[in-house]
């Protein structure tokens, strides 16, 4: 029998027979879920909840991997499920591959939109021997008799068309308001489009949205061009200290990445960048500096101190931006010079400061940001955590793409793992990296110390000891897949420097890990692991799995949030006001924690 | 005997002998007096005013030339005046050779300086682990605090070199603060300056101000480079019509006029373009476009409406205008097409807005502005007087440089004049050529249509009419120096023009010459003629020359007002709103007017 499927939120519908699972059905579609057993129904990975429509009942494995709440809901294992009508189901992001979470993550935005742009459309009488008026008053007298607005300037490039455009659209517009100064003028049947930029050290997330309706119209991820100049903040400033054309290089490619995000998704909207009437960039300080050309020296002295750290509205073409005439990027200001305004917009996308519990946010990658809401008392610390986690440094780390591993466990077996895309394996993304450290852990193949022990799959290779997850055997004779006792090391430093963010944190309060309420994990990496597995190597509390929400790239929720609503905008000001920033490396008692914290499990 | 000689207010020092006249002694110091009669006291054109001192007694000559009144008040004929001991003299404008009226027309601003920019000094602490704000923020804090001034945004530009600079000033800088936002940061010593410009079609002035103390510190001026482009506003305009590139050619050499401006009005007060912190441009509505890149096709199109009219705030840099980091340029407000930002700097600076009386103000030019103020109620037109006054298309016409024969008269022996610098006879400037007209008028030698008639020096050349000033003869050889009958009609159409604008004020207004209490006279030509010679060929009311001033620059002086005062600037705003304006060809009897005042000495 053939059936229709509707998989929601990536929005795919199709056809699917009685007699393939949903995993499979999903899977024809081109939706992959994570899936380790293969089908078994043992791994509890393939979740997914039905909407609407019949299949088939819960099978006992079923039973055995959800809890009763979790059935109750409509939840069901994919592999275990068959359909006996036209079915709709949600995929919950943590069941997705990495890639297609990366799609859909967060496109929901929960606050009535109230965009400090508005749009009037005006319409006007020409001008004659009885009214002389100027074109650029005829419109700003129109928007008053109108719309009873006052408009106060127009901006320079607005000016500058004005008399063409009021002629050629035949005294008939669509201005564009900010502050009481236009700073647009189109022809009346156009969109009020916003952009959102999450500038983030290694990759720049944007999305596209209707200012008057609050959606999200388009999103897109690359990866940051600055790469090229060095993979983490205190190299590329390094480099941009060497010569003025070094950092004018960087701008320029920071500007590049916010350009081609522009372009690329007003293509997929049926708009031009010069639809774009307003952006919110954020970004972590350097990022934030480094896009704007401001000085960047003072970050990497002591005490650390940014250039600026107030909000900023900047004319988009003083920043080199291509979007409407006279439009403004609104800048969320920077708390400190490594806690910046992505952090402010993770807070305003989580809500953390307005929590009546306790509530532990992290946005974990290179730089990791931790802020501890007690009550929404707010305290923020920043931990260089290094590039480990994101596969840099990892002998067989890689980015999520086709082939890599991006979940494993160990069995008696060997290794059960799930690849991107299902392809055949290649290496370790992050959440890969992340499972096999706390494989090793949980079996104790690696100690608190994080040395790698006895065991059959541990073997001497190039002067280390290192443990093959998948041998040359198992591929065909190409080299092994393994976890060497460097990594385990690099791994180690970076949920050290994690760790003991979070504990400074909880000191500084008086509070340990039993007051947690709720731990946020937002950001590419954090939101796509394992809680267990972070758990397991004591980078996370060890709490029960239901106070952890991962709740992807918050940042660029904010930043969106923020784009959408005026009240916001002034939220994220008044936030940065009110967090107390801890200088780690100030802590008196650092190294104890440190070294503590470096251990495995703890 | 040897006496100290000192002339004001061109502000030249010197020493003097009792057997030199006055004029003599003024010209030994490069100061050039008019004098057509060559000394002997009938010309009666070199009045200077004896301020302290004691000189020899009042001739007969100067008894006939001179009212009672002025006599009492200590005016003398410079040849008629031998010094007793050592004196100060003021030597009226009037009497000054033209290039030297031009250094110092103007120079003084009646107006209690308050600036919209202002500066303030401040020195902070140092960051630290204890206080780690940001460097911008570290500056507002202390403005906040060491001066109770708020300052809601910083300039991106000054943000761009905001750390460094505090780090190399060592903690101690001068903030420039405009409407609660820095535009930019000194080191402690500099001053605040501000830059004045009068951008007109044929020649740009430009003052550099002491914003503290409204003092002028520089003045300057150049011609404006967009010659190249055609005389007259209208043909620059189709110029700029006819591509993009030319247009942005324009402005490019206004804003090169600028800039030069700026920059040798720096080098004189010694300082750099840097230091000015703010800026005011005046011009006509045409040259106000072009500068700002702003449409100008409407101009030649009926109605002919400006693209704005409003006063402008535009970033120095948006105009690409290089001057202190954040720094604005304001721009006086428009009226019409045709009466633009220069007239509304006029009214400013006569003070006609306020006029108790009925005053009549002129800025006579290629285009001559008119505003009729009745007991301040404020009516202008716009006449297209065209190019001839200013020696454009007058066959010995020429600019007021050495050689200019810029006064003349007609006497039984031939023709008295007199020429820049004393150098022999090259042409005629713009005043020679209205005296020369008049003369011709006066004795009868044109008649009131315009027509040359019977003279001995009249003569057939090159098929037409022409009045011999200097013969070949007394050129020894060179072509002689003639008024041509093609000069008259020329010159009869500009004054046309300028009458029909005045009697089409008067007549909106229901009044006559009579009626008239003051005329104002401004602009480079209108202040350096002849007064009497204008009212005899009709151009001006006939009215005793006590009813007239002569004023120079007005509207550079509008334009230091409305720099140095926030009230002036707001008064421009109000000017503009309060203007009628009279499109001159919509007036029902235009036809009839500009036949009727066609007619010399009418």
């Amino acid at each position: 029998m053939l059936f229709r499927i509707d998989l929601e939120p990536v929005g795919r519908r199709g056809s699917c027979t009685s007699d393939a699972s949903l995993l499979e059905a999903a899977r024809q579609l081109g939706v992959d879920q994570v899936s380790l057993c293969g089908g078994k129904g043992t791994c509890g990975r393939c979740k997914l909840q039905v909407l609407t429509g019949r299949v088939s009942g819960a099978t006992p494995s079923e039973r055995k991997a959800l809890s009763s709440r979790e059935l109750e809901a409509g939840y069901r294992l994919a592999c275990q499920v068959y359909p006996l009508s036209d079915v709709k189901l949600f995929v919950p992001p943590e069941s997705l591959s990495t890639p297609q979470r990366t799609q859909v993550e967060g496109q929901e935005i929960a606050v009535a939109p109230d965009a400090l742009v508005r749009g009037y459309g005006v319409r006007l009488p020409p001008p004659s021997l009885e009214d002389l008026t100027a074109d650029a008053e005829r419109v700003t007298r129109a928007l008053e008799q109108q719309h009873g607005v006052p408009c106060s300037a127009v901006d320079l490039d607005v000016l500058r068309a004005v008399s063409p455009h009021l002629r050629s659209w035949n005294w008939h517009a669509l201005l564009s308001l900010r502050e009481g100064e236009c700073i647009a003028l189109h022809s009346p049947s156009t969109q009020q489009l916003g952009l959102a930029v999450d500038l983030g050290t290694t990759k720049v997330a944007g999305y596209l949205m209707d200012l008057y309706s609050g959606r999200t119209l388009a999103s897109m991820g690359l990866m940051n061009p600055q790469i090229a100049y060095g993979e983490d903040v205190i190299t590329r400033i390094q480099r941009a200290l060497e010569s003025h054309s070094e950092s004018e290089g960087m701008q320029k490619l920071a500007l590049q990445a916010v350009t081609e995000l522009a372009t690329g998704l007003c293509a997929e909207a049926d708009a031009i960048p010069n639809d774009i009437v307003d952006a919110v960039v954020v970004g972590n300080t350097a990022m934030h500096h480094l896009l704007l050309g401001l000085p960047v020296q003072q970050l990497v002295l002591a005490p650390y101190v940014p250039a600026v750290s107030s909000a900023l509205d900047i004319k988009a073409r003083d920043m080199g931006l291509h979007i409407a005439a006279g439009a403004y990027v609104h800048l969320l200001p920077n708390i400190a010079g490594y806690v910046g305004a992505d952090h402010v917009a993770m807070i305003l996308a989580t809500r953390v400061w307005n929590a009546d519990t306790v509530v532990l946010a992290l946005d974990i990658g290179t730089n990791t940001e931790i802020c501890l809401s007690n009550h929404g008392r707010m305290t923020s610390v920043s931990c260089a955590s290094g590039p480990a986690f994101e596969g840099a440094h990892i002998k067989h780390g890689m980015r999520a793409a086709a082939g890599a591993i991006e979940n494993l466990r160990l069995v008696d077996e060997g290794v059960e793992y799930h690849t991107v895309a299902g392809a055949p394996p290649a290496g370790l993304c992050g959440s890969g990296i992340l499972d096999a450290l706390a494989q090793l852990c949980l079996h104790g193949v690696v100690d608190m110390t994080g040395r790698i022990g006895q065991h059959p799959r541990v073997r001497e290779h190039d002067g280390q000891r290192e443990f093959v997850l998948l041998g040359e055997a198992d591929r065909d004779g190409r080299p092994a897949i393994t976890i060497t006792q460097k990594d385990v090391r690099e791994l180690q430093l970076a949920k050290g420097a994690i760790r003991t963010g979070i504990q400074a944190l909880l000191e500084a309060d008086g509070l340990s890990d039993d007051n947690i309420d709720e731990v946020i994990i937002a950001g590419a990496f954090g939101s796509y692991i394992d809680v267990s597995s972070a758990i397991a190597i004591g980078m996370l509390p060890s709490l029960p799995l239901e106070h952890f929400r991962q709740v992807g790239n918050a940042a660029g929720t904010g930043a969106r949030l923020a784009l959408i609503s005026r009240e916001q905008r002034a939220r994220a000001a008044d936030v940065a006001q009110r967090v107390r920033y801890i200088e780690l490396a100030s802590v008196p008692n650092f190294q104890e924690l440190f070294s503590r914290s470096m251990c495995l499990g703890e």
